[in-house]
């Protein structure tokens, strides 16, 4: 089966490399959001996050820094917190048929919200 | 502030129901998949489902169908199962400034994949 | 083939009890940790949560109260938030051949953790 | 405060290892299935689950299992899949003052079940 001709083929390139970015942003947030994390795990914790979602369909990078300030400010009686929206900020580049699109979640204390939007698109 | 300025410029209308609707689709596989349903359950965490990720920036609708025929043949011993990909059948529908975007996650046999796709969307 | 037979007569009925219940605290809170969640969306993400939780091994009840103070005073700027550990209470009832436990998760500020403790078990 | 004198009297030292052992399995579990998984990036999640596990209170050592061969049958198209119940083997060692419990997330069979069961503890 052809999956472009036969699902995609009413967006663009730059529209699908968007859509595959931006579902790979939602799908990291939901998966990863709750998992316990401090100073001693938490490198480990963005290399896993980063090799999980750069399987996805058309993702060629994902870059993840959790916040080690927010960490150690945070943290419980119990030595880790569980890793929240406010700790995370996140780049990922999609790209299909040569088109990019660089996609960033980040926190934003304006919004008090993780932000996700687009910092770069190929025409 | 105003966000639409400052953060999505650089996308279009059609572009940003797109980009809305995508993060969506994520963020519901990866926040219910695993959860504990069976056939008494099921039409309430549908309803939870469905509640939960219309509250997104841009999304006017989610219809969300769990197939009971799996729930029935996959149930365990102890008469329930975890929720997977499989199981799912969602449309979304995502507006921003008047342009729709209608988004389908489905298992596609062929695939073996919960495939998220494009159904329609507005010019 | 006799589960209880086969794998848990190594611990005594009330341990059972204490054991099914403390996984599924482990499991509501990293399932639902996460999800979009306002004042409007609230008590159908609860009932959800208490069926779905219902299902598991010896679960006789579960009831959890998500704080809509917390919700009202965190909502972001698109009027929801993440549900967080800081939000919910909950009380998970377990019962094995008659004997009880009543378990517990509560934010406790002093803490700054949510504990999941024992309230009462039978004897 | 002292947590275990305010929170724990009610049970054993064994107990309590079983407790916090079973909260461990149950939150594994539900945070992790439906993480995006195959062949290449296994060892990297199967690290960082055991790691971010060991965090939780009592808990002294996670091992985790993946299991290769379902992961190389159930592939999609797409080179991967979601992490489910059917793949993993998990053992926890939980110690509180001494006292040891050993416990198991097993995939069985005839159960078509994930089981979570105590494979030892300590008087």
């Amino acid at each position: 089966m052809n999956v472009d001709e036969k699902y995609f083929k009413n967006i663009s390139n730059r529209e699908r490399a968007l859509f595959e970015g931006a579902i790979t942003m939602g799908a990291l947030f939901h998966q990863f959001i709750g998992t316990p994390v401090n100073l001693e795990s938490v490198s480990e914790l963005e290399r896993s996050i980063k090799t999980a979602m750069e399987l996805q369909p058309c993702i060629e990078r994902v870059d993840i820094e959790i916040d080690r300030r927010i960490l150690e400010e945070t943290k419980s009686e119990f030595n880790y917190v569980s890793l929240s929206g406010e700790m995370i900020k996140v780049e990922v580049l999609s790209i299909y048929k040569g088109k990019k699109a660089v996609l960033i979640i980040e926190y934003i204390k304006e919004l008090n919200y993780p932000l996700m939007y687009v910092k770069k698109i190929d025409e």
